[in-house]
């Protein structure tokens, strides 16, 4: 055309940030979250699927996690309303919770899973649009939701296929980590700036240690780089308050429990918050969830600034080999906690909630790099085209194949270079091959190629015992559905 | 806090023409997809789930229907880079198609699921975001292509519970209509003006009728505002070609193609475009899809301007009664056809493509409108609570009652108020009720409550037979799943 001069070609490109997922990545992710959503279901959980477009006021905007205050959404303006495509699942709940208040059941048990988009610099393993798969309940003000949630979250992963010894559901309290900051001295307005530094402080603690922590809970830390970090400026007794929560974690729960109840003595939020501990883990462990599962574990100090009580988080503990080639264990797939100020924002009215999102990718990742998803070749039979005219014989053929539920396809590109067509077979990781030319249909027979044993034959061809073994078959075309099951069955 | 009065609260509303989807809506409509993409993969069609979002170049910037050309997308600068949200699933493809060419089989057969944005003016039952149900193959130029789609839409149809005779596809060739736009006349290149008319004019044959059409081929057409449409000012001759090419339809294939054939003599574009349409009937009626489901039928013209070849639309043909109270036929839920020009825009090359698109919210709510999906009341089992203190009980019961596979749940609302605890049982729909206290835990029973016999003991209570009719027991705790269970299966 003339007009193909003058315009230039746009570019075929994902945008930056951005994925094509193909084939087994969208299906073996469409099965675990539904296998999620029937453990959902099974606690109470009602789906909800909001659009991926809110106002940006109705959104915020900006993402709740202190850690990243800059973080951004994709916004623009439709006339006079800024619109923003959702962040996470749990500001658009927020927005229907308030929005339908009248109409839904209180407490509200709602499940939610889809994509949701962050406007964050691409980069390696940095995602613009990801999965999240969330559960909340709306309205409970009873820590037996909080208990219930870390239940379904045990549920959950065993049902995906974690096995049970290889997760832990660690729990803490926020109000826990309040008192013991009372108990330090630092619970007045004036040492907000040092309780965030002693917040940030603990939160390293996997990545500086002990000694780390305690030189940021100090003067300052001067790190590998030389730069100095300054500290919060505590007194020995102050930090040795603060040690003592990071270190309270003991061999049962009741002994952490106890070890906290000593941590907190005089602050009215630390005791309220290690008896909420204790009766989460007493709920719990009547109903079988022991600590092989769910364990109180004060090092958890997750988004400090949107959670006001119980927090968790699922842990996987198997160790993988890392980009590095270190072995290291496989780490968090899911957290979540309660919080109560996001309805606040619409209507005024404190509503308590809680709930838990499941990293979709990661949880994903774990269960490939345990071999817990086994990927069967799932190729299709593939009926190759020998004779063109004979086309209503060959979907004849398939559509025989796909009634007995085996998946399979006719080859449509063009049928003249049949090596081509065995390409094509081995690109689509084809099981089997049908032929059938002039010859086969006048004497009323099909080839089936046992394609997995051919490939097994070419590899092991100068093995005695390889040599005169068989991958193709004439059977007669009544009896074409049952070999083809056959060597399914026979290839596993 | 001191900041709310000067920040007015964030109103809590959905954005205009979008929408949020609970419960069974959103549960049905992912069962429906399961099944489709269930199909489809035994097709051979593999998952392919892009980003929502691509750039607007590879997007490029208006949908394909001629009928809206100013129909857009939502869009947004990103440093040097437009980001849209993709419109349909089509576009996606052709980029993808492009940018893995190298990597991907072919022919690549690939289906996609996920909502689609328009930036259209919210109306009723116009949404600015919805689903789609791809199914595409590229690369591959044999009509056996289009016909096994054809066969794959039926099957998909039936699967998800549309009874075979309650749909038709239709099937009809782009090529034929421009056959016989050459016999009448209008092939030149100074006929494109008449040629859109004539073509909109057919596109209006439902609406206007026989004689409607007649006039917009002609001279013009006034209708009942008393606004005038001018007309293609074609002969009463050509008129006559058009008007037999819309009537074309006979009683059998085989006599539709004999017409069509009749028509289009002469025309070589027209007389290749008859003979496809007899290939694609004789491929499908060999695989036994007959004219019971599957017919020729000139009338079908859609998205003239984006089709090269064969076209095909699926017809729910039962009726069903409209907004203002007319009986009418359910109508169109899916079509498609095929398409060339969609990667040429990127690559240069023509490669030929065909595939369908499913209307997910039609069908679904034809399945709704016919009673196909029978929306059991999902509401979990609802274990009530009597006294707080026992809440490891309660929730040892629901965890007893979820492991036999029984949706249920504690109430997690304030217990104070027993009547509230039955409100939220009813909102819930919930099929029964556990009740203990004090005096249950203490014999060792639990009160299980049969809410829906329930509910109908109170609509017939002055009838004799319904008087004595219990509908609470009292059974021992260790047999509560099973009581439970057996209430729920004789409530069906």
């Amino acid at each position: 055309m003339a007009s193909d001069k003058k315009q230039p070609r746009p570019k075929a490109v994902t945008p930056k940030g951005f994925q094509d997922y193909f084939g087994a990545d969208v299906t073996e992710r469409a099965a675990m979250l539904a296998k999620i959503a029937a453990v959902y279901h099974r606690y109470g959980f009602d789906a909800l699927e909001t659009s991926a477009v809110e106002t940006v006021e109705a959104l915020g905007k900006f993402l709740p996690d202190v850690d990243r205050p800059n973080e951004g959404v994709f916004a623009w303006q439709e006339d006079a309303d800024w619109l923003a495509l959702r962040y996470d699942l749990t500001a658009p709940l927020a927005r229907v919770a308030a929005q339908y208040r009248n109409d839904l059941p209180s407490p509200y048990r709602r499940y939610a899973m889809g994509p949701v988009w962050r406007n964050e610099k691409p980069g390696p393993g940095r995602f613009r649009q990801f999965y999240q798969c969330d559960a909340d309940t709306v309205g409970a003000a009873s820590v037996a939701a909080d208990a219930e949630i870390c239940a379904m979250l045990a549920d959950c992963l065993e049902e995906v296929g974690i096995a049970r010894g290889d997760y832990v559901i660690r729990v803490n309290n926020r109000k826990v980590l309040n008192g013991v900051l009372e108990v330090a001295g630092l619970s007045g307005d004036d040492k907000d700036a040092e309780r965030g530094i002693v917040l940030r402080a603990i939160d390293k603690l996997d990545r500086l240690g002990v000694a780390g922590v305690r030189a940021l809970l100090g003067e300052g830390r001067k790190d590998e780089s030389g730069d100095f970090t300054k500290g919060a400026g505590l007194s020995q007794a102050q930090a040795d308050v603060v040690i003592g929560f990071m270190e309270a974690k003991r061999d049962t729960g009741a002994a952490t429990v106890a070890r906290l109840a000593e941590l907190v003595a005089g602050s009215p939020i630390g005791v309220a918050g290690v008896a909420e501990l204790d009766e989460i883990a007493g709920l719990l462990s009547a109903q079988g969830y022991g600590p092989d599962r769910i364990v109180i574990d004060p090092s958890v100090v997750r988004g400090l600034g949107y959670y006001t009580g119980p927090v968790f988080e699922a842990e996987l503990t198997f160790e993988v080999t890392d980009e590095k080639g270190r072995l290291r264990n496989f780490g968090s797939v899911a957290g979540g906690g309660r919080y109560d100020d996001l309805v606040k924002r619409f209507t005024g009215q404190e509503v308590p909630a809680t709930g838990v999102s499941i990293g979709v990718d990661r949880l994903l990742a774990a269960l490939r790099a345990t071999g817990r998803i086994t990927s069967a070749s799932a190729g299709p039979v593939i009926v190759t085209v020998m004779d063109r005219a004979h086309m209503a014989d060959y979907q004849t053929m398939v559509a025989e194949l796909r009634k007995a539920g085996i998946r399979s396809e006719v080859y449509l590109g063009n049928p003249k270079n049949f090596g081509n067509q065995l390409k094509y077979a081995d690109k689509r990781a084809s099981p089997v091959a049908i032929i059938a030319g002039g010859d086969e249909f006048a004497k009323g027979v099909v080839q089936i190629k046992d394609l997995i044993l051919g490939a097994q034959i070419a590899k092991n061809a100068t093995l005695e015992e390889w040599k005169d073994r068989p991958s193709q078959y004439e059977v007669s075309r009544d009896q074409m559905v049952a070999k083809v099951r056959a060597i399914l069955d026979g290839q596993g």
